[in-house]
Formats: C-alpha cells, structure tokens, sequence
C-alpha cells in the first residue's frame, strides 16, 4: 500500500472530482481551499429544491453536521438518500457527537444510510459507537485510544464505513486491518476545522480511488504531513493555515514518501 | 479611459461607499475583508425585516447565489426591489448558474429585476443568456469564449447590464465596446472566491463612478492586477490569498498602471 | 490590576474555556481560530433543540447579531435564558446597533435579559444605550467619546453589565472605575470582525476570571497588543490577521507587560 499512496495523490489532481459539501458554516471556505489546493473541486450547496439535481453532478458528497439545525438535517437526509441512489460515495463528520442529544439523535439517523467513510477524533468515534444500541460493552472499561479503536471496529462492521480515528496518531480501520499514521504537530489542533478539513479531502479520494481503505489513508497522510512540513516553517496557528494550504497545493513525490510513517 | 482607471480607485478609497452583500457563506469573511482592503465599507445582511431598511443606508448591493436557500432568495428580491426602487445599483454574481433547475429559476427571477452589473465565469455569462428565452440560437456552435461574448451581448442588450466575463483574459462588454483585461495569474483560480471577490469589488466601484463601463474596467483591472502581483511572492494559494488582501490595501498608481494590460 | 492582567492569560491557557458562539456567518472561522490561539474551546451551535444541553457544557455565551434573522434571534433568547438560568456568563455584540430598527428591537429584548458584558465601538455603544428609553438626555450634545463615555456609564447602571468601548483608545467601564487601553494599530480597522474577535475573547476570560473588570480589561488589552505587536511585522491586512493569530498563541508576560499602555 505504501507504494501506492502518491499515486492516489496525482489521481485526484488529474481526476479533479466534484465534492459537495453540506458542512459547517465555520470551515466552509478552508474547505473549499483545501479541496481546491489538492486539485479538487468543491460545491458548497443545501437548498432543498437543488439537492436532488446536485447528487447527479457530484462525484462524492460530505455530511459535516458541526452547525448543523433543523432545515440542514433535512437537506442532509435527502442529498445522502439520492447518493446512495446513484451509487455516489458519502463522508461522515459527525462533529461534537455526544455534546447535545439532538446531535446524537441525528447522527442515528444519519448513520443507518451508511457512509463510505467516517472521521472523528477519538471522542466522537467513540460517542458515535454508542448510538443505535451497537454492542459497546467493554468499551467503557478500556484506556481512551483502546476504546476508540474497538469502537471504530464496530462501526465498521455494523455499517462497513472505513473509519478514521485523527488524532497524534491517526488510525484507519476497515474489516480486515489497522493502518497508524504518525505525522502531523500538536499546533494543527490550534486551527479551528483541521478534521473538517481532513473529512472533506478524504471524500475527494474516495470519490477517484476504488481501495476506500487506500482512499482513507492517502488521504489522512496527505493532511498530517501537510501539516507537520507547514508547522517547520510557522511560527503560529495563523500561519501554519496558510502554510499547509501552500504546502496541499506544492507537495511532491518525494515530500511525501521521506516524511510518511506509516505502520499496519 | 485607461488614465482614469486608477483615479477611480482613489474615488473609492476617499468615499467608502456602503456596499450590502447578500453573499454566500464560503466567501462572506473574504469577501469583507477584500471590500476593507479597497477602502469600502462591506455589510451582511439577509433578515427579510431588515432588508428595505438597509438598503437606504447602504450605496450599492451585491447578490450571489453561491449557498442559496429559499429564504435567502426571498431576502434577495426584497433587497433588489428595494435598490431598485431607491436607484440603488445592485450586481449580480450567478454563481453555479446550469448547475440545478433551481438556480436558473431563481436567476430568471432576478435577472429580470435588472441588475447594473453582472460578473461570471464564461460558462455562467453563457448559462446565464439561456435563461428566459433570450436569443441563443447560433451561440451553441461557436468556441467557448466567443460564445461567452455572444452571451454577455445578448445578456447587456436584454437587461441594460454591464457583462464581466472573468477568465485569464477578464472582458467587459457593454453596449457600444468590449474591453479586455490580460492580467491575472493561473493560481487565482486556486483560491475560493476569487470571483465574488471580484464581483464585491465591482460593486464598490459601482457605487461611486458614474460610468458603470469604467467602474467595471477599474474593478476588475484591479483584483487581477493584484492577483498578479501577489503571486510573485507567493508558494501556493494560501499564500497567496493573504498577499492579495495586503496588495489590494497598498497598491499604487505606479504599480497598477505599470501592471496593466488592456485592450479595447 | 496591572500587575494581575497577565496571570489572567495564563488562567486562560490553562482552564481552556469552553465558550459558545451565537455569531455571525462573517467571523465564525476567526472567531473560532482567535479561541483557539488563546487556549480556549470554541463551539458555534444554533440549532432551537440543542440549545439548553449546549449551554450546561458552556462555561460562557457569546451573543453577536451581525447576521441576524429570526431564527437565531429566538435561538439567542433561548440559549441566553438558559444560560441565566444556570449562571453561566453571556457577553453581548451588538454588531450594527442603530442601522436598522430591526437590529434595535431584538437589542432591546436581548438586553433586558443582563449580559454581563457589551462590547461594541462608540457609535454602537451610544445607539444601545438610547434603546429602551434610558436616559439620554444631554448625551447628544456632546463630543463622541464623551457621548460613549455617558453611554457606557448608562448601560452599565441600567443592566449591571461592565462596557467595553472599542477604539482608538479602548475604555472598559465598570460601576466604580474606567480603564482606557492605548494599544493597537489603525491597520486593525481594515480587517473584519476584529471587534467580533475581541468579544469572543473577552467571553472566554469572563468565563475563568471572577471579577469581571479585570476579565475585560485583560481581553481588550490582549487582543489590541496583539494587533500593536502584529502591525509591526505585516505589510496590509491580509497579513495582519495572520500575525495576529499567531502572536494570540505566543505571547509572553514579558512582551505583553513590556507593550501596555495602561491608565485608571
């Protein structure tokens, strides 16, 4: 798989897949620079009355429900219904589960239309486990990145989503594997979306890669090393965002294969 | 025209006019920031039982459907009858026009309420002279950029507006001339909201300078003329995207009119 | 109080506010990077039926009315209400007091309802203090400082809130006392939402800071020696909003104390 990483990368910039976003109002334009550094394209959309319409030109969708309210939620329902229509890939960014019960109640909904992917940090993946009386015995007992592993297993095998845990180490689990990823710097936790970020650019490589578990990882580590390359030349979180949007856009072959660790 | 263009920056600068943005989400925190930089004076706002109020206060008004909704459509034909019943001149940025039946529903709404201006890419100007039944015929054979002339032709000679098609060569049609901008940079197009920036701005110089033909030009020849100037000191989009705030802040006379390249 | 300003900083960083944002569409992404640059935890959240659980995780509200409409009005009522109720701390923004007479009737209910801070510039602070009919007879013959001055002075006796009036010189006043803050730069007017920033920032130091004058007096000076220390180093605006992040997360008691321009 290491091989194969880079690769993905220059597919996505050759490809340059459609993303819509029905995401948070706080990250809607990193996002659309970070999909746009890569080589993607964003649409950022959540009207009713074009949602529909709006799956048949996409080619992946995200669902991030940080500033999410009533009207959202249903523009979220009806763009990942017709997703799952047209066989087109969605992403799940379930954004402060376990903060509020409405958050919850509507990440139940959400979940049970089966995303291709989710990534959270290990809270959230371990709140979203939770949910939908999904077996979570056990759990609780274990140490914090114990429980978030266990709990992204069985979402993965409840509803077959590759999931990503972010965090200081970044983990992909599928059904038959766990990949570690340990790149990135602690200072990327002091921008605000950095996850919404790396949910956004996964989408665009599910959308061009077939392996969805090769897909998570290039993607993650495309982010995580962005991010610790940026944070040598930074002085801040100010800008360290700039840098690693600087840094999408110019990353090379060989940047990338030096600083990758990776481990499965 | 050329020896006016940067006097009208300064007439800008010197009466910072008031421009109400009914804008999209992606770009609202960019686009004030760029009406800032130019010495304008940028407001949001869409609450219907606001909307006449602000239109008395303000000089100029700005619609862009990028993150449409129906409320905000709703707010939008308020504000522009509102506008247009105080000579107020408003612009129009069809972002994503063709993209979705409700787009095109909601631009044959308001293209019809006459804007002063209109800014977009080639293929929105082209979308966009489809709607309402206006004169295509003969357009769809033609090359891509001179079926956007045709378009914004057709577009100025239907609803009196001033046509912006932005693109590497930027061209201003009215109904006497068309004016075409070289300036600009291939990583402009990296950034998200490069163009309603550039419509915000457009806007601003509408305001304020009587001919709206030259208001145009000096806007437009503006954003790309520091877009230009910034990605000489710039490494990616990131970069780039803060140099160009600081550019238009700080340029002079001497730079933009070293810098440009037009042609009528 | 000069000498405790600082370790009020320090309280920050190492309680980490979690501070919820009802604010506009504009400033989201700063507002929530300037939280995060200074320690604390931001949330942005709307949604009517997440509004009470949000606000028993909150240790303050922020209450910002740039881009109002009705629904996040009733949101503010609910989430200030329950905030009252649960004597968790609630800074109000009243972005645009006076513009319309919209903005001026949902100040006036929120209001009433005693934040425990206002921040706003002269002119907002004026126009909020002649809302309600409170007495401002006299205040209107004036000079405009002195008219802020009154007006602060007003609010404060009226709601028991302590005023921040944002500026050139910045003046925190209280029942008993004003403080006026002589940091800054002129550049800080040219990028937007720097106030909205200043009130977020002020709810996260009210939220771990017992006495609500040393709480505003720290914020307002943190974020102007920031923006005096950042000027420095920036050529325009784009620029400055980046150093700004960057000097929010390192600065030092010594550049801090060593910057401060103080008088009681």
């Amino acid at each position: 798989m290491k091989e194969s990483l880079y690769s993905h990368i220059s597919t996505v910039r050759t490809q340059a897949p459609l993303v819509q976003n029905i995401t948070n109002y706080v990250v809607m334009n990193t996002t659309a620079n970070a999909l746009l550094a890569i080589g993607a394209s964003p649409i950022m959309a959540h009207a009713h009355p074009e949602m529909v319409a709006m799956q048949k030109i996409s080619n992946a969708l995200v669902i991030n429900i940080g500033t999410l309210d009533e009207y959202w939620v249903e523009a979220m329902l009806i763009a990942v219904t017709e997703a799952n229509h047209n066989n087109k890939p969605w992403v799940l960014d379930p954004v402060g589960t376990g903060a509020t019960p409405y958050r919850d109640e509507v990440l139940s909904r959400l979940i049970e239309l089966k995303p291709a992917a989710i990534r959270g940090n290990a809270s959230e993946i371990q709140a979203l486990a939770k949910l939908n009386k999904t077996q979570t015995k056990g759990v609780d007992s274990t140490s914090a990145s114990t429980e978030a592993l266990e709990a992204a297993q069985i979402l993965n095998k409840t509803y077959g989503a590759v999931v990503v845990i972010s965090g200081k180490t970044d983990i992909i689990v599928d059904a038959d594997q766990l990949i570690k990823l340990d790149n990135g710097n602690a200072l990327m936790t002091k921008i605000t979306g950095m996850g919404c970020t790396a949910t956004a650019i996964l989408a665009a490589f599910i959308a061009v890669v077939d392996n969805r578990t090769e897909a998570a990882v290039a993607a993650t580590a495309l982010v995580s090393i962005c991010g610790e390359l940026a944070a040598k030349v930074s002085t801040g979180p100010g800008s360290l965002q700039v840098n690693i949007l600087d840094k999408l856009y110019s990353i090379t072959k060989t940047q990338f294969e030096e600083t990758l660790k990776i481990s499965m």
